[in-house]
């Protein structure tokens, strides 16, 4: 049966307000997985925990106009594919590197979300004695995990004659749950300390 | 005496080819420091020694085109202050933190080539248990210095009171001096490993 409003308008179960309740609750708040890192990392370096940063997407600039007393307007510029992960810093006087990931699939995480360039980055980092790690969201889940750089490489590796994702059961195995706090919003470095 | 070329044109000491040729034979090759920083980290990371980048220019974007069959474009975005130092990673298992600056002075480097956010962020990875650092270039003199983090902010801290430069003299008494070499055009992790 089709519900209508008074106003003649059709009830969707989607547009319910408790849905977005819902998302109010549990961590998000509604923000894409990149606002609550950086609010993450606001919060770890306002606090001495650590000092991680998002490193700014990198772009490549064709022109400039630089209009007389106000600031230089790009005018044309292009989006380059970065080099490395997005997310770097120190922490209890280890290096951090990660990049963060979301998946709208509820069964696996397909690898095609990295690129070879930040996996062969992840490689160089841990031969230095980094930390690296993917912070995997399945949005529609709303879990969210830590998977080891070496899981994740291992599974890279054997994409040729293995499957082209990891299953959610893996992460469910191998990878470590973050949940949802108040402050801050994503305790990633709780789980990097069963790393160290 | 003025000198004129047979064409006319007033001759000037400064336009004299020699000068270029200098510039050529002494590391830099009409490269900008952060050119050649790039080049030296391209060097240290083709060799496992160290995993250095420089962040990307953080830009505001205002305004992208989207149009059919090719890349997106930017069409109005503005240069945005850096919140962090410029360049960053790992080396032997440490992790790296500093900011490249250039100077035409002479006799003395002055602090306002600094930010504010610059020092603060220093600060924040020393606490941590970074190395931290500046590469100051005296470009009239091809002379380049690294220089302690704790030394530069120890002399920022006292601009209000004492001076708001570091003399040349200083950097010969605490820095340390970086040779321009072939491979890496930037020798700098060999002073890096003097504060390890």
């Amino acid at each position: 049966m089709t519900i209508h409003y008074p106003n003649g308008a059709r009830f969707s179960p989607s547009q319910q307000p408790n849905k977005k309740l819902k998302l109010t609750t549990y961590g998000g708040r509604g923000m894409t997985l990149e606002q609550e890192l950086n609010e993450s990392n606001q919060y770890y370096l306002a606090n001495d925990v650590a000092v991680i940063h998002k490193k700014p997407t990198p772009i490549q600039i064709v022109k400039v106009d630089y209009p007389k007393r106000s600031a230089a307007v790009i005018r044309e510029a292009y989006f380059r594919q970065a080099s490395t992960t997005d997310y770097n810093g120190i922490y209890r006087g280890r290096y951090i590197d990660f990049d963060a990931k979301e998946t709208q699939e509820t069964t696996r995480f397909p690898l095609d979300n990295f690129h070879k360039h930040q996996i062969e980055h992840m490689r160089s980092c841990l031969k230095q004695g980094g930390i690296c790690f993917g912070l995997v969201k399945f949005v529609k889940l709303d879990q969210l995990y830590l998977l080891k750089a070496t899981d994740l490489i291992s599974y890279w590796d054997h994409q040729d004659t293995g499957r082209k994702s990891i299953p959610l059961k893996v992460f469910d195995d191998i990878a470590l749950p973050i949940h949802y706090r108040l402050n801050p919003i994503i305790p990633y470095l709780d789980a990097v300390d069963h790393l160290i």
